[in-house]
């Protein structure tokens, strides 16, 4: 046969979620009205000061290579402005400019874990961590969020057995995708406590640190002894409304960057260059489109947690941070005679247009689960749509 | 320690010319006169149709994510676009939409290479192939070129031994870069035979397709049995003086290409979705514009090599394609005393500000090298720059 296939492949993941995209888009070729809470994409536009920057930078001829970890005027701002909303201090060498958040986790992982190292991950939780530590020939070890009083909470003593089994990286990701939960002060605390006592070296997924509506933010790399031993991974995705610009960063311990930049020079040469300095702009800016995204986004939240809780046999609580919900659908799953969590999936969105993905598309379900969870995206969607998707979907389940 | 380095990270590599870079940009800094002739980035400006187009995009609101393998449009497009100049057919399901040329080359590695396998690669090269061969496990075997009666000429004997001794898989890379080699029809009909008798899987590395100065255009994909087993690196870098805006493509059969668009939704989810609106208008517009910055470029190489052949103990081919000379300089490094290339590169640099690169920046001396060469990219030097250049280099090596 020709052009074999390597061995390694057969390990690497995907986002299943993509699927659900596909089948949705499907259904609505064939006339069907469906309503998108599918995607985390962003259906706001860029800021215009975002905009503007980057074409001027075109203009003026910002179209050849820039420096691998990126212009430095921008690892500069990305420096002060990370540090500053964290109360800590970073320089540009602390700085490497990705073409978009995601880079930042296969590139920390390459750089950080050897073959047949155990590494601390999310999951349910964000499925490229699970299809990267299996891709390069680490040993995943999940941990889970458990349902608390007022949101979920991580499962602590999962942590805590992963690192007796010899876990020496984790994989945290607070404001989380797809709970959309927040760690307490005190949450945020033990962990870090964890990883200086037993030396971990941590990735700081802080995609959504920015999509908070209410609280102070919290870096967990801010936390005594932490600093050393923490990447934190920036995208201008969310804030900026920037998803498909491609743009985010490392950010951590210059030596560790360094190697960062060094498989940037292997897999990418550079991220583009112009858009940088639309990013420039974007982060000197004011923060009024920032803060008009984060308003939209909540408003959205209210009306759609309210609704899903309307429905009997839903349970969903009210993040204060992210764009996504995960609701507890074990009792509406039952009214329904439904056990599997993919089959109520696909008959709600048949029924109702109502798309959403489910569990199953964040990580290998884990023994002894016993609710089923459905994740709701509400970024991509308008008010309007949000309550009329919802009335049919209470319809069909009530 | 913390944060301790994976030990995959003591085999990556990096393009050692851009030390070369920064050691130009020093001296400039320093107050002197710098001729860049170290770097391949093009300092033609983008054509105004696909700044137009890309600008427009983004005014469209095509600033969400896109497809993991790129816009169906841009997929057709540039299927068709490589099928004709190549006398091939591709389809949509053929082409993966990359963030510029490279990331082909480290995810080609990934999808078709086991730990342990033997690569043939060209040595003199691009260093990312050595790089990501030792990075991702691979044993690199590499072949050389030798000078011919009008240009060099691959080593087809090493290619032979390296395929004796195991090798299954071949990157080659015609147009090439540092050479400026394009093979003969025989040259290329022995490889591609040799190819299909040993079930070669092969990485047709392009980049230079489109900056040719004479001839017709040949790709090995083309070749019978080959189209089977070939993947071909695409950039819109070149063609389009694109550098900086980091889009190229993977086309091949489509069960690879599928592979590689996993690795896309891992790495980086998709590339830029506006810019790939650009890039169409690019494949759609005339050829003007395209054949305008290959007609700069032919000025330039004609000047310099001409200059570069009336500097006793230099002899420089003139390449039919890419943007680079590769002088063989033994004998002005013998008239000067000099013994070692890079001590040549840099009394060169600090005597007369003209900058290059050597053949230590394009992998691992071979055993048995006798001859002496540097590397001359004119892809971002103005014309009168390179006389004035030429004529200190000149008078320096006199």
């Amino acid at each position: 046969m020709s052009l074999p296939i390597a061995e390694r492949m057969s390990r690497i993941g995907t986002e299943t979620a993509f699927a659900v995209s596909l089948e949705a888009a499907e259904l609505a070729g064939q006339g069907k009205k469906i309503y998108p809470f599918h995607l985390g994409d962003i259906n706001i536009i860029t800021p215009a000061n975002v905009i503007d920057a980057a074409v001027a930078a075109i203009k003026k001829g910002k179209t050849g290579y820039c420096p691998t970890a990126g212009i430095p005027e921008l690892r500069e701002a990305l420096a002060r402005d990370i540090g500053a909303a964290r109360k800590m201090k970073f320089k540009a060498e602390n700085v490497s400019i990705q073409p978009g958040g995601k880079p930042t986790i296969s590139k920390f992982i390459l750089v950080a874990m050897n073959p047949g190292d155990k590494v601390l991950y999310p999951n349910p939780g964000y499925p490229i961590y699970e299809s990267q530590i299996d891709f390069n020939g680490g040993i995943g070890v999940p941990y889970g969020y458990k349902e608390g009083k007022d949101g979920f909470i991580l499962d602590m003593e999962a942590i805590r057995k992963g690192i007796r089994a010899g876990a020496k990286i984790l994989l945290y990701n607070n404001y989380h995708n797809p709970t959309g939960a927040s760690s307490t002060r005190g949450e945020m605390e033990e962990l870090a406590r964890l990883a200086v006592k037993n030396d971990l070296s941590v990735l700081a997924d802080e995609a959504y640190f920015d999509i908070r509506y209410g609280g102070e933010p919290m870096s967990i790399a801010s936390f005594p002894g932490m600093a050393e031993r923490t990447i934190i991974l920036y995208t201008f995705s969310k804030k900026f409304a920037m998803t498909g610009w491609r743009l985010g960063a490392a950010v951590g311990p210059a030596k560790f960057i360094e190697q960062i930049s060094k498989i940037n020079v292997n897999h990418e040469s550079c991220s583009n260059h112009f858009i940088q300095y639309g990013a420039l702009a974007g982060l000197q800016g004011s923060n009024e489109e920032p803060d008009r995204i984060v308003a939209a986004l909540r408003e959205r939240r209210d009306e759609l947690v309210k609704r899903l809780n309307e429905i009997p046999g839903i349970r969903c609580f009210k993040p204060e941070a992210t764009f996504y919900l995960f609701p507890n659908v074990t009792g509406a799953m039952k009214s329904k005679g439904i056990s599997d969590v993919e089959e109520f999936r696909k008959r709600c969105l048949h029924e109702t247009g109502v798309s959403f993905c489910t569990r199953r598309h964040f990580g290998r379900p884990l023994p002894g689960e016993t609710e089923e969870y459905v994740r709701f995206a509400y970024s991509g969607i308008e008010m309007a749509q949000i309550k009329e998707g919802l009335e049919k979907l209470a319809k069909f389940l009530a």
